[in-house]
């Protein structure tokens, strides 16, 4: 199965991820030289005209396969997702407004506990129990603030495997979603959206370019992280080749599909924390029986080259990281490698 | 003299700058398979062993060749450096203290302007005269504050082409210095500073990284541009490779020696608006008899792949953007053009 690409391996790394190849072999080809300059596209100014036509680019492919409409700005920047943890409320949260804050992991604990620091934020709804967090909450248990200056939500939890499948209905409230572990795994509605961020590194590009959707003054103001940018074209561009979000929202199904039902197979053995209706097509978690099990897995795993399927460190057990450059294929071998392991323990 | 690397340009520009050839070759080289894992280094969790020993890899190297004291922290940052112009305040001016700030160009007035929507600052020397920046302060012109929290600098101007061979006593007051467009041109003593910081751009990197020597913890609070400060160890080994800090600054002296001189030699043609003593090793400044003069120059070296070579737009005329990774050959090209384009004018 593996024979044609021999030497890459299996990554199912929660992020930093795996981006697709053919993404990867365009980058290296023209390291040295794009497109006839004699120079790498990093060391084109970002001013220039090499670089401004990759910029561009970059950012119609994402309108065009996200459809993202006309009043929607999109920014490439830096600072990563956490960033704009402070960012979100120092743009959009005036003194003497509240915003809502919904709760489903760790990550949105970190938005609402640094938008406390800049203004007042309040938990609109969290669906922890015991410091863990199973499900997303409905939309009847949200306790909106009709007054709030927005909503933050987090649509994909890469700690404890949990998903939004239908977003929030905030009302006449902007809706402000960290999309950093699922951006493009399908195509959304982003007219639903005020504001839309999300770290490149899991679906899109390497770490250190954070993209945005929302109105607002283009993302020039100084140096953008620009071979960041060039990867995101490069990854978009094969996203768009391969059929776009459509083709990649099928794929990932696929894939989800086959780990739950390999999981679901076995509910003695595979054990599933998350309620089916909040499950991530994103990040799939499941724990053994025991942590020595656990161990023994992730070690004939790493020893098969399967990379990355560690839990988090505050989690443990075991999450696959199933994100758009997952192949299908590295799917089937982590599958049965699953039910072999399952077979002899 | 070009023929055995027939295809690269010759690369003047300010920032994306040009970087090392061999550092690029590397990254090409291991860029689908980083040391034999069969995955891109970019593809690497950034708490795992490959990427964990790039990072203190480029953070050792850089303490090794700058000679980093034990008593401070090296870190990579995101953001860039006009993010700093915020973050230092934000971290180092409390209420009730006032920031003293060298202003110098067009850099330092907006790292001022940042500082006072944080807290209090103030020019405690500036060299503008019509909108221009044709020197660096002496010690002599500085007026500082005893009390101060700081004092903060930019130690070489990209727009006017200055830059301090001197710093600044500040007495007891911590030095912080933007580095930006000269880090790494040669060795300094670290330990007069409280902090410094520099964008890798121009001679260090890719843009998407920020680098600051200072103490505090460490830079994987959240998800770290990993590719980019590969690139920058990719560089850094270089440099060591070559000879370190000693022979870059050789190379660079040689080189602002080679342009300098030859603008000097024609001074009604080549007109340098710079005071000899802040002239700036990294990006030389000049100006032609006339603007027709210098759009038929930057016409002419970009047909002879000389890139990078226009002013910037505030400012006008000409720069040569001499960091770190253009070779002396390239000085030598691009001087025997001025040369004949003086003669032919």
């Amino acid at each position: 199965m593996s024979d044609d690409k021999p030497k890459r391996a299996w990554n199912f790394n929660a992020g930093p991820a795996g981006l697709p190849l053919p993404a990867l072999e365009r980058a290296q080809r023209e390291l040295l030289d794009f497109e006839g300059t004699g120079m790498s596209i990093m060391e084109h100014s970002h001013r220039g005209k090499a670089y401004e036509g990759v910029h561009r680019e970059a950012i119609a492919l994402l309108r065009e396969l996200l459809g993202v409409p006309d009043d929607y700005h999109v920014l490439f920047l830096q600072g990563g997702a956490s960033h704009q943890f402070a960012m979100v409320p120092l743009n959009l949260l005036p003194a003497g407004k509240s915003a809502d804050y919904i709760v489903t992991g760790g990550w949105s604990e970190k938005a609402v506990e640094e938008a406390k620091r800049i203004g007042t934020a309040r938990v609109a709804a969290t669906t922890v129990v015991d410091k863990k967090f199973a499900r997303v909450p409905k939309q009847s248990e949200l306790q909106l603030d009709g007054d709030a200056a927005y909503v933050h939500m987090t649509s994909n939890n890469t700690l404890f495997g949990t998903q939004f499948h239908e977003f929030p209905d905030t009302g006449k409230v902007p809706l402000v979603a960290d999309m950093s572990s699922d951006f493009l795994w399908r195509k959304v509605d982003v007219s639903k959206f005020g504001l839309i961020y999300a770290g490149a590194q899991k679906n899109i590009g390497p770490s250190g370019v954070t993209v945005a959707t929302h109105a607002a003054n283009d993302s020039l103001y100084n140096t953008p992280p620009t071979f960041g940018i060039y990867l995101v074209r490069n990854v978009l561009a094969y996203t768009k080749e391969i059929g776009g979000l459509a083709e990649i929202e099928r794929r990932n199904r696929a894939k989800a599909d086959k780990l739950y039902g390999a999981i679901d197979a076995k509910p003695d053995f595979f054990r599933a924390p998350v309620e089916k209706a909040s499950r991530s097509t994103m990040n799939i978690v499941f724990r053994l029986p025991s942590e020595e099990l656990e161990k023994r897995f992730l070690a004939e795993a790493t020893k098969k080259r399967m990379i990355g399927l560690a839990g988090h460190r505050s989690t443990g057990g075991i999450r696959v990281s199933a994100y758009n450059a997952v192949s299908i294929e590295a799917i089937d071998v982590l599958v049965s490698f699953m039910n072999d392991f399952a077979a002899q323990a």
